[in-house]
């Protein structure tokens, strides 16, 4: 058996020496050592190439590092019946919450309007509300948005969730499907995105949803949004113009439509805007290779995959 | 009875018409009203003037709406033998919680290189480690103290506390008096003030304390702090040279030595400083009303005040 190794930004060899030396007894290679493409059973994969799994006939699996898996399910050379298993443990969902936390504590705590003050060496007090006061709106309720809840849940923020089907989750008003989504946003001061990336979510974070969100709430300085998710979930042309006319009045953005973020984005210059370089989470290479490694020895001894994708709904 | 208002920064009538009818038979007055003072027998204070206790010689209590009652101890009207009440319920605590987590994570989700690299419309890609890989180092393990733990422990922080006397508490390394204080430092990165200003912590946030915390954590964007406490527990000068010369990698000040912060302090430049004007936490209008109201309610069937000040340890 040999493992394959496909990670587009991380040092390959780092990772396949951690593989190897967890799986003994397997072949674990990188594109650059020559092996012998029928022998490949796995392929472990971040950002693949298009032609990442030409010549691979004898896949059992694909393992994704990453948890959004729209790009892979679009790769033109992936074979549609080799099941994909992607990573999801708590070093992963652990970043992403402090991400989300970080970014809606920071704009409960109205950040940008003491940050222009400091800018004008202004003394402007205002005290804050506090946590319970302000709704927070997470769309997508997956391993993500219910980590996030637990996290934000200890502050006392007032939560809702909007997810595709139906769910109960103990403190969170959710609500459901496309003819849910105008209510929920409408008590949204705060908005969180974790969706998955499908045909449905493309493009969600657009001037109509945020025209729907609450006005006046976090002390009049919401509603913001947060989108840890996609790039592809947002339309910035309308981010732009809700920040500029008001309708959003800020924004923390981790991922962005074209990556890296083009020069000329206007995204770049405004105060109000919080961008980080899609770097919200990602797994450690000891815990990745700690998960992978059980996975494989796992599902050679017959078990089923983790965290499968259901090609059928996209995620 | 009558209970006198003395509140500098607030609007005196507003809080006057809230306790009139919290506490119905009493007669409620501003500084600006006429009454007796012989029949003034408590008094609601914030920031309160050199002579704010002149002439009341019938004091029963001192009901003062801050935590800390430094400047309150030193006050030279104040009759020496009348017990201080503070404020401190689940309203002040949570606000206090919500600036000092919106800043850790700020601070351990890496905010000044981020912010850096947007000016500069850089895109370099940094996973920040999770939350546990950091540790969170608190000043001060009172009432707020131990909100911040119990609001910080569900991301994983590794969590120490410094306090005056030994304490046990679930999940934290306790560090107890002066001859603890630099094996304390030695291993925090975030470094959190919420110490009460006494003669034993003042200007305790110097170059010496900076030099000896911990080096290269939280990606090497550390050691910070964050000072929620007092501006007396900090040496500003000390600040801008542990900033310069990489002592400190960052610093998050609510207070000043001198408040509003003076024009000309170099801090209002720094981009690794985050400054807002002592607005960390405060009660609402509606919260200290029904705490005070059930105080002197208690207090006059007999019953002891809550949250006294000890006057011989200061706080």
């Amino acid at each position: 058996m040999t493992l394959l190794l496909h990670l587009a930004d991380f040092n390959e060899r780092r990772w396949a020496d951690g593989f190897a030396a967890a799986l003994p007894g397997r072949k674990v290679v990188t594109r650059a050592d020559s092996y012998d493409p029928d022998e490949v059973e796995y392929i472990f994969i971040w950002k693949p190439k298009p032609d990442a799994f030409e010549g691979l006939h004898k896949l059992k699996a694909i393992l994704s590092l990453g948890a959004g898996v729209d790009a892979l399910l679009r790769n033109p050379s992936r074979p549609r019946d080799v099941p994909i298993a992607r990573f999801m443990d708590e070093d992963l969902t652990q970043r992403m919450s402090d991400y989300v936390v970080s970014q809606v504590t920071m704009h409960q705590r109205l950040m940008t309007r003491f940050k222009r003050d400091q800018a004008a060496k202004q003394w402007r007090q205002l005290y804050p509300a506090p946590a319970w006061d302000a709704t927070v709106g997470i769309m997508g309720l997956g391993a993500l948005g219910l980590d996030a809840v637990r996290h934000l849940k200890v502050f006392g923020y007032k939560l809702r969730g909007w997810s595709r089907t139906a769910k109960e989750v103990n403190g969170v008003d959710v609500f459901t499907g496309p003819e849910q989504l105008e209510a929920f946003l409408s008590g949204t001061d705060i908005l969180v995105n974790l969706l998955p990336l499908t045909a449905e979510t493309q493009g969600i974070l657009n001037y109509e949803t945020f025209s729907k969100l609450k006005r006046g709430g976090i002390d009049n300085e919401g509603p913001v949004v947060i989108n840890a998710a996609r790039g592809g979930h947002q339309r910035e042309a309308d981010i732009v113009r809700a920040l500029n006319d008001g309708t959003l009045k800020a924004a923390s953005l981790d991922v962005f439509e074209v990556e890296p973020l083009p020069q000329d984005s206007p995204l770049w210059e405004m105060d109000n805007v919080y961008i980080t370089p899609h770097i919200a989470a990602a797994s450690s290479e000891r815990t990745g290779v700690a998960y992978f490694s059980k996975v494989i020895k796992d599902h050679e001894a017959g078990l089923p995959l983790p965290n499968m994708i259901d090609f059928g709904r996209g995620y």
